[in-house]
């Protein structure tokens, strides 16, 4: 048999539990050896479910145990960074679910730490793992819609988050459009230098007192030249609406939404199609699979992770100069790189 | 100013008015100079309607006239033969609506008095003209999908026909399957050897009183060694459904219903596009104008019609011997050539 | 017979042909009497060609005719709102091609002087009539998606146009988008209070060095709160690209490109489909037929126009705002009404 | 932790490979403790593999196995039903590959066999599991297209087997119509009663010197009255082609392929969507697993299996009937009850 990643999981809440779920039952070459989470009973009740052999309230544990080769960081964000560093120190491989800060200089450290200790490191950036949005990207990358001039992507949630959690989101560009971010960079291949966002509060003004915006649309320039969109929005009652375009010197290609189903119904009211699945957990099911299987490959084979760190630190810088260009009503804002 | 085609319409019903406005608004080379009906004020209420100069209750008047190059035959069925062999003599080129007869000693007639007499002669199968029918058959021809091996027709209409209508129409498969039978032909670039069907009668009791059958499956086997199925109905609640496909040793072709319009609106409920357009004069409408217009040209300028005198035979052929399966329960007939 | 609107063409270039054709051959109840042309030789051309009785070197005496109720101005962009003022004080009713002028205050003189004589006004915004853009529309008025949060334009030409035009234009606000910013304020049923632009020249670098970009992305605020965004670029290799779609609290409707047929072809190297229509003359024929048709039932039923000189005022202010911004590099401007 | 179910599977080919991987990686409820091959270091080299615990070259070692619970037999066909007989004696549940045989009488006798020893039996009729047709079967249950009036099925595999196979197979109606016999009785709940079938040698001749057909249209009769049509072909160049169709008297419902990502690509050549995934392990992956998770889930609970032992029968006496109808020219031939 051939030799398995021994993973700790630290988090176990919603995230948390995903992954470990699937690397249990999907990444073959996965182990799953042990869980953390600072509520004790969460750690114990994932541990007993899914037999892993160690659960703890301490994460620290898990960086200390010898026997561990990588951890999946799914504790709060703000614990992301300071966690990724102790865990470079510990020279445990890393799968920091995203983002791994709100503060640049916060992720800096996290790069020179993953840099200095020559560990891997992933973002969970998840969704170019998509099976649609991955051969976008693969088209583009092989020229087959010649030099990129434009990329838009569609990324609307079925349905707003609580107001507790907008609260503390760190706002729509950070908490939500970040993934947006990710995506224009991979499907350009190219860095954003200027970004311009206008937003409102059209789906909750409860959001909008809370200093938020629930739609929004962002411009981009990246720095080859091209041009880009993003609009968002956090309640689209039809579901996950997740679409993208890349339209170039010789062609143009597009990703479309995922159904539960392909089937077409005739009746004399219309002919109707199954709207687009829920949200993320049933969107990009598999892409979280394919993300994981990424990261253990790495790992295993020391290869480069497919998304790294500084994958991790760009997309911040877009969104906090998205959000400073929002809350200056539209103004062009410089990214730097 | 080029020359004109100068055009009598026998019969002022439906389809007979359906041509003249068409041969007045959208045939800008033919001139409808004058129209006909046994019904004298169905001719004089259409000429009025259209400023045709000319009406008469008696076709005749339009045959005698030397001023006339070309007729449309839109009288009842029983008259097309008759008046296609009188028109013939009189010199006159002749648009023939479908069936030129139910009875195909009749049809050699027209055969060979318009060899005979060497004027133009074409049949009124509309749906060779459908822009999606029309580039598949193009395809097909050009040998885009190889060796034809399938032939496949979905034809219902809307809403059966009145009773009364069903009791003189011949039947489902020389009234509605014929234009099928004409797509097969025109689509596989060959000719129909044998024919089964097998029908049903599911959607109105009374239809299969009057000893028709309102559901039916065809199947067909070609000169070239293809195989081909139609099947109809007389009812579909959500329109007329019109779709073909072609399948061969390269690759497969097929061709969508048309509808008013291509948006798509995305609900709570689910994703809905249109249906498809109700009728034959909604969806054909533009196959219609197609074959006028392609008719006086072929008559302008001595070109070959597309759909000659022999193609308003074999699709007769075919739908007698497709009746004469299905009153047998299905047992494969031969069709002559 | 009902009466008829009598019209008169001013201008006998590419845009005069057009109407003149459809006006002749699919607007029943127009009658072309008259067509101008500086240039003497192409209004003769076209007379004689489609048979209308009169012919001109000068507008003017269109414009004196007593028996002529309206007019179509199709002569240069800088002539528009002149004649518009001249046939107003004459009493004709108008159909104006876009845009009625790049000059907002000339425009609101026009719009003085047909208040003042009390005639019909309609500015040639083909795209309106296009069938799904309508349906599109209708539905969005209806409350088909709830309110209206977010309109999406796509609109991409198939080629640049020739460098000299470029230079001549007005740049690509004033001379494409006009048409996007048009559809903008129809789908949302609200005017834009704010645009902001970013351009590139990603086609062609001479149209850069002529001071003009040919790709951009417009980002809109409108009155009722809802944000837009549109995307052009000059040159799309596959065809005239022209999609759109509106997001609401209730829905999402979109609609899609129009192609010569909706075959699907499947072969080991694909599944093909066809690429859009060409460009403007193919994709919106039936929408010139429509806006013509709209326009003489207007007149002749004392209606009013579908499309007023207002509309024709805001999209050039958009225009003006948007040029403005970009040339800023994309800080937002404000639109007055 | 839940009880598992502790299964042995017997035969360690292509397809008890396929079950044993699933069962190990995506069946959480299933054990799978055995696999027996004719072939000893077939079995073995699965067990290690898959960490199997036992391994054996007689399949009676796992019938006399107390511990084991259920039994996957994926031998070759001609064993499907003895060993079938001898597993129910032997008290285990049974899924068994399909046919359960070619003979009606010695399926009878399985059919007993099961009923006696009070056993799970489901037939590998793994179609039924897939995301669209299964969709299909519940709209069409839930009368939401109506009474069931015509049923079609496309069905082509992307190349033709080995002539060597061909030769045992059984010919096409047995071999590989039996699952689109299965699938239009899970479509129209309703039992096939009369069947004709033409065929044609289009594909490849050998395959004709064999005595077999490669291309073939069968149209059916069911119990309730509708009609049905399956379309065959061994060779479809662009992919595993898999496609249904129901037709009723309130609607139409459609499934259409599946393909490896959604993306739409835009050139001057074309419009390009993906091919069909190739085949049936691509196809039927998901629906692989779904039908051994529905079997471990009926033994475990006690229900009713999804695809029971007559379901086996019955596929067969039309795939028998279609043999003899195609044989004698297509002449329509009885399906017994």
């Amino acid at each position: 048999m051939s030799k398995k990643l021994k993973i700790g999981i630290i988090g176990a809440g919603r995230i948390g539990k995903l992954h470990a779920n699937n690397l249990v039952n999907r990444v073959p070459d996965a182990e799953l050896v042990a869980v953390s989470d600072v509520y004790a009973p969460a750690a114990k009740e994932l541990a007993e479910k899914l037999n892993i052999p160690k659960w703890y309230d301490d994460y620290r544990r898990i960086l200390e145990d010898r026997d561990i080769d990588a951890v999946f960081i799914c504790s709060s964000t703000d614990t992301h960074s300071p966690i990724s560093i102790e865990a470079a120190r510990a020279g445990k491989h890393i799968f920091c679910e995203k983002p791994i800060d709100h503060d640049l200089d916060k992720i800096k450290v996290v790069l020179d730490e993953v840099e200095r200790a020559g560990v891997k490191y992933q973002v969970g950036f998840n969704r170019r793992f998509d099976r649609n949005f991955k051969h976008v990207h693969e088209v583009v990358q092989n020229g087959g819609i010649g030099d990129v001039q434009i990329v838009k992507v569609t990324s609307r949630d079925p349905e707003a988050p609580p107001l507790s959690y907008v609260k503390v989101s760190g706002g729509i560009f950070v908490d939500m459009t970040i993934h947006d971010f990710d995506m224009v960079r991979y499907l350009s291949g190219s860095e954003v230098t200027e970004v311009s966002a206008v937003g409102a509060c059209l789906v909750n003004p409860e959001i909008g007192e809370a200093g938020d915006v629930d739609t929004c649309i962002i411009t981009l320039r990246f720095a080859n030249g091209a041009l880009g969109v993003i609009d968002n929005s956090r309640q689209a009652v039809y579901g996950y609406d997740q679409r993208i375009e890349v339209f170039g010197s010789k062609g143009c290609i597009t990703a479309d939404n995922e159904t539960p189903n392909n089937t077409t119904l005739y009746t004399a009211d219309g002919v109707t199609k199954e709207t687009p699945l829920w949200f993320f957990l049933e969107r990009y099911n598999d892409a979280f699979i394919a993300e994981e299987n990424a990261f253990v490959d790495a790992c295993l084979n020391d290869r480069p992770t497919a998304v790294g760190a500084f994958d991790g630190l760009q997309p911040v810088r877009i969104a906090i100069a998205a959000k400073e260009s929002c809350e200056k009503g539209g103004v062009p804002v410089k990214v730097a790189r």
